[in-house]
């Protein structure tokens, strides 16, 4: 088989389109900006899905649905909201098409323009605290802890699969509060889940964090985030939780009687994750012969290939490995392949990420034993059958926590103090053997003077941004590094995706 | 506690809709037509998914997930399927909010109008054939079995929550296969599974049947579908599995190599059930009391009412039986609720259409026994505390079983067979006790000359259309009824949702 991906070394980009399109995790569609997930891609996000929305409702939160549409006028009620989506809407006009009356084809009907416009979601906040207006009259209406599944709609002008697409998939949450506390305690809570399940499922380690008033989402007072490293020394948000203050309940005018009878105005929070985690489990484990999967969220955990190829007698053996591995839960498929050799079948499970394989040939048979080999760090050893189904369970284990720790290792490694401005530029400008033309230089952990103007310069200057100010943050007396202006305590830059 | 909802027999419709908002299910939102669904209904619907989700799964079917937007051009590719569409399509003609120059508010941007405009998919056939044929090369490929889950949209000008809106949720599964015998055992088995699905979870009987080509999905060869009856005497068509035939292929120009190495069109199916099931669940099985839910889909299965009010000595009993119960799988709540009479919990636990109440007083903990009650048929008696979960157990088998046999019964009592077009009409123009001002009439079967022109006639004249043609029809000779044409079998007609 000819390799199927380019190396990282050589385009990391190309790299990475190559393991989405060939391990069947997407495709580009005609649609400008909008991908087809395919069932591979889909499968690992039903698992992302399923525990997440497992958390969520261990939290005590429930699911709703609220239209696809928004009334141009609810999106232009909160001042900055609608300014930091108004230039990225799909916006719909029209509700029906007719025959051209030249005969040249189907034509939108102009008789069908709509009173007011709708956009079509790129957040759900509007349209729901229109909604919580009808619900909320009491402080016994509260907290009120609503997510929605649902598909969302940002026109970008740069996409790319998973991590910026003018569609996605995600997750909102939506929580109502009596008070300002309890609002924030969820806002934290909910940036706590996030961190826990892409640290323990999608093995991504994360830095808990605030974001700066000028990478705040729009119409939020606060927005925590946790922020991942790629390989390419990148940094990723993939998570964000906000605390929104009052702005929407005053915007949709929801007030509740409190319990000492005073109509107050409520307290929100909104939060969510989309399919662009799918982009950062890629690129935080994958390598050069495809994508490397987290077993806890690999559809398919373990793959059987029977060497040279299926016989009766290697089934025999496959069928009762598999039953054993079933009980344990642990998902597996065996490869009935008549055709494609071994070799060419190793590299197409590699390249697909399933996390073991078991080989088994006849003479592995007499011996009483399987060839086991771990997809992450491609070593092979011989089993005894006798046991396979508890090895493989701790293998999985021991892979899951493997992936945790090296990309943990890795991210540790690329967090560096810098004092000043020179050696911030230093760090971006260093050039990897691994990445010789896309190295990120990972997190920057530097002195700022807390003004948007000194970020703004910084992210001209270099294009990197603040991350966050991470939530264990310790003060430390500094200067800015760009201005030399008093600061009480770094924060982390990098390029982002 | 007021009278929660409006009797059956004087707003049949009102009726519905007292329950469909008493009872958390869904409410209107102010985007006209889309609905917003609560999270008692939004739990039901998550059941229904999952159980579908699975019987999908097993019959060898994966998810993926394809664009919201289809690109004008490849809607008009298929002549009947942009005729079907057409006038009900939301179109997308911008990208782009801007502050109007005049400071009036935010406008359409007019200079971000798309090259060719985006419709809302109402259906995904187009897009998705444009994607097959990317992936689509030899006869190795096939079959393609795919299932989206998605909202749609079709711009509806008489809306009703559940069975009719401008946005839904549904699923349509899309495969492709090499043979045109494939194709038409797919979309049986598809149908097969929609029967199952609807007898055996939403205890709701169906008939299943073949539609008229006045009837068919716009683009199909055949459609075929599920039938179900309503109690006010109208038809709701449940579901639909489609055979395709060679038309999108030909449209989207999808050919494989055969094994004989020969260039042949591909064979399509589509099918898909809808947030319309919703509807049907609740009229088939509710009552004037409020929802009834078949155990199997609700989100709640028991409720534990103490009497008159919390007390330690009740809590102690009901936690053991609800770890019993949870033993079983089976869902059950407490209600701690201080401050309500049972009385009023009673009524707010039936308009809910939980199928078990367990009432727990302290006389019951002395005699050792809990009352026991059934929402179906509100019988309610003492049963022992020792067993209790075992007695439960079995008698949520018995509600659903009930619940099912109760609504086959009505339905089989209410087909009729007539043989001229006066007792037709007559069966239509029958009225009911109980539903005064709105009973549909029921299932006619009658013959029928097999032309369009007469299935329009007819409906102009009764509003009765041809639901289907049984599939389990016996061969009968006889004459139609409007024209008395020869006819060889009977079809159902009704008035229909």
């Amino acid at each position: 088989m000819a390799k199927a991906i380019t190396n990282r070394s050589e385009n990391y980009s190309q790299w990475y389109l190559d393991i989405v399109k060939r391990a069947g995790l997407a495709d580009h569609s005609k649609v400008k900006g909008c991908m087809v997930i395919k069932p591979t891609g889909f499968a690992v996000w039903e698992n992302m899905r399923d525990q997440l929305d497992r958390m969520f409702k261990e939290t005590g939160h429930v699911n709703a649905y609220f239209p696809l549409f928004i009334p141009k006028s609810f999106l232009s009620r909160e001042a900055e909201h609608v300014e930091g989506f108004a230039k990225e809407c799909a916006v719909v006009t029209h509700h029906r098409l007719m025959n051209a009356p030249d005969g040249s084809g189907v034509v939108v009907d102009p008789e069908a323009k709509l009173e007011e416009e709708l956009i079509i979601r790129p957040t759900s906040e509007t349209i729901i605290w229109d909604t919580y207006k009808d619900w909320i009259n009491s402080y016994r209406d509260l907290p009120l802890l609503i997510n929605q599944w649902a598909n969302v709609v940002r026109w970008e002008m740069r996409t790319r699969m998973f991590l910026r697409t003018a569609e996605f998939l995600w997750q909102e949450g939506h929580t109502a509060h009596a008070t300002r506390q309890e609002a924030v305690e969820e806002t934290l809570r909910m940036q706590q889940v996030y961190a826990d399940f892409a640290e323990n499922y999608m093995a991504m380690p994360v830095i808990k964090g605030i974001k700066t008033a000028n990478e705040r989402f729009a119409g939020a007072d606060e927005t925590y985030t946790i922020e991942a490293l790629m390989q390419d020394g990148k940094a990723l948000q993939a998570g964000t939780s906000h605390f929104l203050g009052q702005n929407f309940a005053k915007a949709f005018n929801v007030k509740f009687l409190s319990e000492e009878n005073q109509e107050e105005y409520v307290w929100a929070t909104s939060w969510g994750v989309s399919t662009r985690l799918l982009g950062g489990l890629i690129m935080t484990h994958s390598d050069d012969d495809g994508l490397v999967l987290p077993p806890k969220l690999a559809p398919t955990q373990v793959v059987i290939v029977p060497i040279p190829k299926p016989a009766p007698e290697i089934a025999e053996v496959a069928d009762k490995i598999m039953a054993a591995l079933k009980d344990k839960g642990i998902t597996v498929k065996y490869d009935r392949d008549e055709k494609k050799r071994p070799g060419f079948k190793f590299a197409e499970h590699e390249l697909k990420g399933i996390p073991v394989r078991l080989g088994i040939g006849k003479r592995d048979l007499e011996k009483k034993q399987v060839e086991v080999a771990r997809r992450d760090t491609k070593e092979k050893n011989f089993v005894p059958i006798e046991g396979i189904a508890a090895y493989v369970e701790q293998l999985l284990e021991d892979i899951q926590n493997n992936l945790f720790n090296r990309a943990k290792q890795f991210r540790e490694d690329h967090i560096t103090k810098v004092d000043t401005f020179d050696e911030f530029k230093a760090v971006l400008k260093e050039k990897k053997e691994e990445h010789p033309e896309s190295w990120g230089g990972g997190f920057i952990s530097a002195h700022w003077d807390g003004t948007t103007e000194t970020e703004i310069k910084i992210k001209e200057l270099t294009k990197a941004t603040i991350r966050c100010i991470p939530l264990d943050n310790e003060a430390e007396e500094g200067q800015c590094v760009l201005t030399g202006k008093p600061s009480t305590q770094r924060v982390l830059f990098a390029k982002a995706y």
